[in-house]
């Protein structure tokens, strides 16, 4: 998998969520997902489409979605995720994908993306047909960690 | 609303549902979802960038999936919607929504589209913040019928 890919997508997310929730990540041990896969209970869907076709599904736990809305709100740390802080979850998933894509274009691979959709439910599971699918774990310093996986339709081997 | 934004969905879904399963479609009457909104537990999202940005949201009973996967996989109904039917009803969105981009485009409407994402899951619910979502019910003919959701980010009022 070429890094120039996925490099993008790792730079945004880490400097995006400090810069804006102010908690450092570092990332896990990135590899291929098989699909169909399980996915934690809040999710954020953007699509991507231009210099290649794919999606970005993050993947939240609730209590890291009410760390993070809280930290981006300014407010004591709330217990349920309501739809401001939804609005919250989806407003920092298209600051990290607006980022990625003005990485991407500095290295000429111009890409567009989708408005965030949040879907939250029970025994998620995600099935991508004819894509590869890379999942960025990142880890905050308490051990807690999220997920970016990176749908791509086009081959990057 | 404008028509020109919702009559290549429409058309779309009913042509492509009846050519590729047999099945024809009426449409129901079309509203303004509010958000965040609950659905059933089959989903296809399939992104939309170019003339507008947005997102398309079909959502399915399980018993419906299994309808429209055997009748495009020509075997007697089946029960369960394993990988291979989920395959296929993502990519029976993806021809509608390829066939919607088509009709778009005749009206100078350039838009793009990401490959499907093919979701299930339990008690589903879906935000999509700063966009109007226009649903557009399809009802079969024996009276259970799929939801064709369209998100709009631009203003088609």
């Amino acid at each position: 998998m070429k890094a120039e890919y996925i490099n993008p997508f790792i730079t945004a997310s880490a400097e995006m969520i400090e810069q804006v929730t102010g908690f450092k990540t570092i990332k896990g041990k990135i590899y291929i997902k098989d699909v169909p896969y399980r996915s934690e209970s809040t999710l954020v869907l953007i699509g991507i489409t231009g210099g290649f076709h794919g999606s970005v599904v993050m993947s939240f736990s609730k209590a890291i979605c009410c760390k993070l809305a809280s930290a981006m709100m300014g407010c004591p740390l709330i217990k349920v995720l309501d739809e401001i802080g939804k609005s919250a979850i989806g407003e920092l998933c298209n600051m990290i994908l607006g980022y990625t894509a003005t990485i991407f274009s500095r290295e000429n691979i111009v890409v567009d993306i989708t408005p965030p959709t949040i879907l939250t439910g029970d025994n998620i599971e995600l099935s991508i047909p004819n894509t590869v699918v890379v999942c960025i774990p990142l880890l905050f310093e308490d051990d807690t960690q999220i997920e970016i996986n990176v749908s791509f339709a086009e081959d990057i081997s």
